[in-house]
């Protein structure tokens, strides 16, 4: 009787009754009217890229995912990820090629943290095949057997400028998703009586990420604009919209709505608020960025992504479109600057502050030794929005006591007396310079300053100003970074509307090369010794 | 007999005779030697990563691979990119992920622009099938059918920090490489007569790449440290050295070398120097940035990217690798800042000129009208190093006559007049409200200075002193960018040294929104209407 009841319930979800089916259909078509209805009135967006993905979005809103309309936010619900171009639910995507990677971090907190029953979904263009990123999240999902993952490939034929290189070669499509692992289903994307079959087997196949490789037709509905040239992100001319809309009404059939299933509720409790130093936040390490920003959605973890600060350029465009999306994650950037030593160039982050410094709202971290960086990690994570912290290869000596506070926009004096003559302002490596440099120079009865900055973004503005009018309006930065972008440029702008006060920027000139990290420190201009030159030198003059 | 002749020199491509098998593993020993010993001495390096290949080295070099010994650069040779961490021969690796992508420019370049017999061979390490970087590289072989291009995986089975996720499953390697349309082979890579064989078989193929996929061990030679782990990037111990060294050259035999066979003399003499305006540089659109890296090489091509300039933050680490390797791509970025418009903020570039100043040697220019932005390109393609030129999507009107002469490094004072109260510095769309304030202002009898940068590194520090100098010491920067890494901080950076300068930062200063261009520039603060509130701002302080 049970197993009777369960089998008419699974026969249901495999194969809707020929009614559901029915409403399905008309409520694919009223999607595609409502697409062309949007974007003729906005005069701007993608009907003919909506038009293919009707019937996946109708079978997945209406009939496969399970949440709670009223509360989208519920942590119980399953998720939806539209990375083929438009934004949507939970991350700015926008940016082909991304969606995929944050829906792998959604479906690992869902598998590995929560421990939870929800399922993620995504959608993406066949354009995004081309995406290096892409490739990489179906490696990951494997890897990690994250058969809580769906993800259907819109495969339509045509992008912004015509035909993609796979056009409708479906089968390539179908071996390049098995050779990465996942189960992978082909189907006709018009048919919904297909797509709820599949989304329903997908659910049934353990240790294995599916791929559902959906054969569409762009513009599908529209009388030649169907599977043509020529109509990437073009909305109906204003003229005909009226005549097709009305031919996709004459195919619909009901005027029914169906419900969403509601989510099964075993997501435990979280909160991320309010951590506290003695309980050290879980983290996850990698480079996957996209990746940690969707582990970081909806607040179920704090997401901590660590690697060199050179390879972080790799993840730019993710790094933006995080902050886009106000993304909670947090990035640490270790190996910076020349101090990397013998490993070379390639490894050596000197234009990691200018990437940083230039995402809108991003918090900079930059600790000159274990107290601060613990510091560092500590406001990190209790921070809303993107946070960096930059830290050093070189071992450092502690230079602040367990007591110490520190607080975000808010830089240290650390030597500080009466009779200074010049403000030096350093971070990480170059603060430890700056420091040997004040020491040298007070045998010589020449007295400096020296600011921590701490905080490079938000800068404490009021702290350099007034130290630098308290020294004679003399200002020395160095920065183990390129002259462009970072500290030195950040404080020659903090102080660009005082009259009387001078910035002399010591940073490293050019591509550096392999050595020892003392060695390099001096030949690429920041060590105390070109300090005390540079002290000396602002004297004079 | 001819026929005879041939299959004899192709039985011994083919299956090289005991003796140059024995030649060859000599030869591949004495590899492991020296980067044992190298690697000792300098405390520093990889012997276990390049025992693993030394087989696939000694064949490539000795065996497969036609060129010149005394004349590396001879266009004719064959090209090998160790892609595999250390940096070699053309192209500065060192960063995994990369050298498929500037081998597929290469053997692009070979195939359709030299037309010419020279083959390109490509070494990756296992890890390399992690970065989605290879997997755009594979699909773009494929797809041009690059029949002359190699890539030879050294699979290891071992990284940085442990076993790989995919270890010695040569087979889903193969599938992979398959499913992307590669002809591939699985090899023993410790077998030199297998290694000749595939090498030799891959020449006969037609219209596909071919991937080696070779099984190696890391360490190989080497007792207790072959396919052992945590020996990844270490140096021999000093005290076992000698002893290692004398167990791998008592398996030599013979201590004979081998002739690498000479080019195949039929590359086309190419001078890309002196590109006259008269004749427009052929160019090459996409987003591949690697690729046109490895166009770019020994002076084949000029080679030109183009793309929207936000889309360029995901190249950030091939920029950045690339301009370590001294390449000379041309990058044009269109679509900046908010005058995008209504496509909304993931598409509209405000960090790319923190971005490009940040890389050090790159040429920046950023014209205002179509005369200035064909000198731009002109002067690009005639510029050693890398060039990054930033184009608006606005139409603007043309400032500029045609006699004009631009260069790089010299601003253009466009508006000036003995009585000019301030400075306004301006560029690309920014110039022309810039100009529309100028007029506006004249009207209520304030008269101020407009500069065009045109070249945003260099920076013409001079032009800008001696004007703002001119003009009571007060400058106003405008631009369509954030505030941070911008033109608003060089002209800080180059003036910080000065007493008596003020500058005036006008910029972007969060995410933008969707919109009509010129409601944006006002909304966010760089348009005419701001430029004028900040000139009466400025002189009434």
């Amino acid at each position: 009787m049970a197993d009777s009841k369960l089998s008419v319930a699974m026969a249901e979800e495999t194969k809707p009754d020929a009614k559901t089916v029915q409403v399905l259909q008309d409520m694919a078509n009223r999607l595609r009217i409502q697409s062309i209805r949007a974007t003729c009135a906005s005069s701007s967006g993608h009907p003919t890229s909506c038009s293919s993905a009707a019937e996946i979005m109708a079978v997945l809103f209406f009939h496969t995912m399970r949440y709670k309309q009223a509360d989208p936010d519920d942590p119980d619900n399953d998720r939806f990820i539209l990375s083929k171009r438009l934004s949507f639910v939970d991350v700015a995507t926008g940016w082909l090629g991304q969606g995929l990677g944050a829906a792998c971090g959604m479906a690992y907190t869902g598998k590995y943290f929560d421990k939870a029953s929800y399922r993620v979904f995504c959608l993406l263009g066949d354009g995004e095949f081309s995406e290096g990123s892409v490739w990489e999240a179906l490696a990951f999902a494997s890897h990690y057997s994250l058969d809580n993952l769906v993800a259907v490939f819109d495969v339509n034929r045509l992008g912004h400028s015509g035909t993609l290189p796979l056009e409708h070669c479906i089968d390539v499509y179908q071996k390049r998703c098995e050779a990465f692992g996942w189960n992978t289903y082909v189907v006709d994307g018009r048919d919904v009586e297909a797509l709820c079959q599949v989304f329903w087997q997908a659910a049934q196949v353990k240790n294995k990420p599916t791929a559902v490789v959906a054969k569409t037709f762009k513009g599908r509905g529209i009388p030649n604009v169907e599977d043509a040239e020529n109509w990437h992100g073009k909305p109906m001319p204003k003229e005909r919209a009226d005549a097709i809309i009305k031919l996709i009404e004459s195919q619909i059939e009901t005027n029914q709505n169906l419900e969403p299933k509601p989510p099964i509720e075993d997501s435990p409790q979280i909160t991320i608020t309010d951590i506290e130093m003695t309980s050290p936040p879980a983290y996850k390490d990698g480079d996957k960025v996209s990746v940690a920003l969707g582990c970081a959605i909806r607040d179920r973890t704090i997401a901590f992504v660590s690697t060199f600060a050179a390879f972080l350029t790799r993840a730019f465009d993710q790094i933006r479109v995080g902050a886009i999306s106000q993304s909670n994650i947090n990035l640490i950037g270790s190996h910076c600057g020349v101090s990397v030593g013998e490993d070379g160039p390639s490894q050596m982050a000197l234009e990691d502050l200018a990437m940083f410094r230039a995402v809108p709202n991003c918090t900079i971290f930059y600790p000159s030794d274990a107290i601060s960086t613990e510091h560092a990690v500590f406001l990190a994570a209790n921070t809303k929005g993107m946070c960096y912290i930059r830290t050093s290869r070189p071992e450092t000596s502690v230079i602040y006591t367990a007591q110490e506070s520190f607080e975000i926009g808010q830089a240290k004096v650390v030597r500080h007396s009466v009779n200074d003559k010049v403000t030096v302002i350093g971070a990480g490596v170059t603060l430890h310079e700056a420091l040997a440099a004040a020491d040298d120079l007070s045998k010589q009865d020449i007295s400096v300053r020296v600011i921590d900055l701490f905080t490079i973004k938000p800068l404490d503005a009021a702290t350099i100003i007034s130290n630098a009018k308290a020294t004679g309006g003399r200002i020395i930065t160095v920065e183990d970074h390129y002259p462009e972008g970072g500290i030195g440029e950040a404080v020659c702008a903090a102080v660009s509307m005082e009259p009387d006060i001078l910035v002399h920027q010591l940073a490293a000139p050019g591509v550096p090369q392999s050595g020892k990290p003392s060695e390099l420190l001096d030949m690429f201009g920041v060590s105390a010794r070109h300090i005390i030159v540079a002290v000396k030198c602002m004297l004079m003059n």
